[in-house]
């Protein structure tokens, strides 16, 4: 039998895969399909800053990040994850060209999962860019 | 019998108690109390910012956390507890007067639980401070 635990560890996995697909090469729409319809998700900082709320808005996120990135986020370790029965979480850093400016952060991101969809998202920072 | 994850909740809950007695009065000795000797903790940014070592330096960073918000932080909503058999996530909402300020952050803090103790600590901010 797969317990809840091991069904949303699974399922936050696959979304995290999608979701470091997206921020590599800007192509959302694998991430995007497993969101729920009533998907929110918080970010710390900027036009998104606080929750959002539905898919679309998802979607307008995610096309700003990989704009303001334009030669994608990579990914260059992932320390951590936290797993519970609903909330996978994952602690990881990243490199990339901020408008141009080499940046770096140190970020923790929430996947809150409800059957084989993800229906939250929750990003913190662990860094102030630099390092 | 006390599994490893009901064990690492309940420490880290105890932690978490003491922790928020600290941000609210600067009274530190009993979180400090519960830290391995070879405690580690990641802070995001300013003089601590990075991995910091030991449990003397964990004495100083909160008595310095307790200096710059000489009032004392209160805790004002403690949103999500992630945990998982070495590491519990609290997802909360605080706010203060920083040097006089008005200071509001969310927070997410990682407590990893080696025993009875806490043996590593890690920060990450979800907003800019103001809301």
């Amino acid at each position: 039998m797969v317990t809840d635990s091991e069904n949303t560890l699974k399922i936050a996995q696959q979304g995290f895969e999608h979701f470091k697909h997206g921020l590599a090469t800007g192509e959302w729409q694998e991430f995007l399909d497993m969101l729920t319809e009533d998907f929110t998700f918080w970010f710390p900082i900027g036009k998104f800053s606080g929750w959002n709320h539905g898919k679309e808005r998802a979607k307008e996120f995610f096309q700003y990040v990989s704009a303001a990135f334009n030669q994608g986020i990579k990914l260059t370790a992932l320390d951590r994850i936290t797993s519970s029965q609903t909330t996978v979480v994952f602690e990881f850093r990243d490199e990339a060209l901020l408008f141009g400016q080499p940046y770096k952060n140190r970020v923790a991101v929430f996947f809150d999962v409800r059957g084989d969809k993800i229906c939250a998202y929750r990003e913190y920072f662990g860094s102030d860019g630099k390092s």
